[in-house]
């Protein structure tokens, strides 16, 4: 028996864990830090660490745990509550830089014939990983500064909410064409077939489930458990019989979940698992995969364009979703600026993307670079469009 | 890329909590139902689930994991406290199972040519597992009758805690044999080796660590990751570079974090993770390994004799211990029957054994149905011994 996968992990979770404790002293995210230490470790630099495939298992039940943790975090009463104006803001938020992750991948001629998706699909999917939006950065900033109560705050954190949803429904679609790009008729059907599934499988889960917790009121750990049942079988169900990403099941069996009385219980208990093990493994395994040599200038060309298209078409997509809501023009700069900063969502869009042969490894490293800069960008830009009073 | 993982994790979980809870119910610990869990699943009864190395890398971790809450559950404190009578009860209840375990071993003819290890070191072995003590259900059972505190009560949780000591160490001894068998000087050598490096790395992890800590008073979780990171590093060096097993040092690991003062929070942590992921998949993959094809009737024999040998021999060797440091009669019976269980650090064992070619396949069967018979009857017995007033 081979004992390496015991050191290889010692190894990522202490160089996530400095690393992520370094950015977050530099006012960033341990996100940023955690990728970093994937970079550093990986072929792209000390080749200490490489891609195994019990990393890579680790890995993806830690995008599941996480997607299903974002599903968790849903607040949908909050949800209904902030409306229509979140919903619009959150529309174009994910149309414009949809639309223009795809002009700039046309523009720089990505997209390769050796994958097996359609080079239309590769470029559409660019704009797809641009729709992702991580709030935690914004949020941070806005209570620094005592405004997330603010007008253009709460626009910022119900938009995000719907921006989760919307992009997961982009990539559903994106992703499910990959799987069976025959016939678009087919691939809508499954898709149909799989949301039908999830309300079913959800209200009868939702309906026993509480029925049980309501009979037994103590927190107790048969719930976590039968949560993480629930989550791993609806991933499972949606890539198995419906040819949609596991990482949607996953994110689905969260939103059921939330409505659940035992919800922070539940979430704190995951939250355990994924920060003691499986999200530094997944965070690394996106720096691990990150090959320099395929940073060709071409590629290099190509992060510039989309780093630019990545902040611009946020702040016009959301900015010009809260005009059209009657916000302020100041307000609809800070709300634009707010939803700049793509997180672990986008590496998550990205890694499936790989699997299913959507993007190309060289692809990675343009990614990498946009989720740290705009996560380093976004509190500094909200701070100027916050102080021009 | 293949999702059945996914499945197979979920499948496992749900099994394992359901028994659990039923095996519960009938005041047995949830470790025999989460055993039985894996029988049912595995190749011995319904076959849904096979043993990948996914599984068996996450059960790995699992028992890494389990033993360094073993280290960090210890007490040194009150291990100074309990002292002599403590000790004498323990080496008496760890040297007659292995001899009598070694003794049924001789009489039954176990010990195969097939495998890489000796006979004479397999027969050795059965008597190690049968040292193994597991006070958890016999604690329970005291404090039901309120006798925790009580003379007896208290020899026992001394006494096991002493128990495992000395089993880490036959067992260090005896798998360190199996590794290279040619020269038992060298092997003694590294042992002693391991103990040197594993004192100095655990003081200066200590030293270090406790500055830390005293700096940070705050509960946190990089304390948490940096525990981790200790225990798996001391399991890999235990393993690669003294041929030690990667338990004891997990187990060492645990011994040096229980000085620190966020014990508390760090064994919390590692609960949660052992709970959600780890444990079930190790407790699910022991089960799996029990081949009902290889019962034969010798086998059948073997598992009669090891049962009453399990049983008599700690009763026997604990009881002649209490006896000779002045306890009563009925006292020494009651500490020896305290003593008969046999739980996850049995199971433990065997698992690392059977990876060192230390025993074969065919004797899971036996070993499973020790644990199990062992568990559900010392609660019995010992509230028999408790109420003959």
């Amino acid at each position: 028996m081979n004992y390496d996968y015991l050191i290889y992990l010692a190894i990522i979770l202490l160089g996530t864990k400095l690393l992520g404790m370094l950015t977050r002293k530099a006012h960033m995210p341990q996100v940023v830090g955690a990728l970093l230490a994937g970079l550093l470790l990986g072929p792209a630099c000390l080749g200490v660490i490489h891609d195994t495939s019990f990393l890579s298992q680790v890995s993806e039940i830690g995008v599941i745990v996480l997607m299903f943790m974002a599903g968790l975090e849903t607040d949908i009463q909050e949800l209904k509550r902030s409306g229509k104006a979140s919903f619009i803001i959150a529309l174009l938020g994910v149309a414009v830089p949809l639309l223009g992750g795809y002009a700039a991948a046309i523009l720089c001629g990505v997209g390769s014939s050796e994958l097996s998706a359609s080079v239309f699909l590769q470029r559409i999917f660019i704009g797809v990983i641009l729709t992702a939006t991580s709030v935690s950065i914004s949020v941070e900033t806005l209570k620094e500064m005592g405004k997330v109560s603010s007008k253009a705050g709460t626009a910022i954190l119900g938009a995000a909410l719907i921006d989760d949803i919307l992009g997961i429904i982009a990539l559903t679609m994106i992703t499910s064409m990959a799987d069976s790009s025959t016939n678009i008729l087919l691939v809508l059907l499954k898709i149909v077939g799989f949301f039908l599934f999830a309300v079913v499988a959800g209200i009868v889960f939702e309906k026993i489930f509480g029925a049980w917790i309501r009979r037994y009121p103590l927190p107790n750990r048969r719930f976590v458990i039968i949560s993480f049942v629930f989550c791993l079988t609806m991933a499972y169900c949606a890539e198995e019989f419906f040819g949609v990403a596991d990482i949607t099941g996953a994110y689905v069996a969260g939103l059921v979940t939330s409505l659940s009385p035992k919800r922070d219980v539940i979430y704190h208990e995951f939250d355990t698992v994924s920060y003691m093990l499986v999200a530094p493994v997944f965070f690394a395994s996106i720096g691990l995969k990150v090959v320099l040599d395929s940073m060709s200038s071409s590629i290099l060309v190509f992060t510039a364009v989309l780093l630019v298209v990545a902040v611009v078409t946020k702040v016009i997509g959301c900015g010009l979703g809260a005009k059209l809501c009657r916000y302020s023009n100041r307000e609809s700069i800070q709300i634009g600026v707010g939803m700049i900063s793509r997180g672990e969502v986008a590496l998550i869009v990205a890694n499936k993307g790989a699997s299913l042969g959507l993007i190309s490894d060289g692809l990675y490293a343009p990614i990498v670079v946009i989720v740290v800069f705009t996560t380093i960008v976004t509190p500094i830009l909200l701070k100027m469009a916050f102080k021009k009073n």
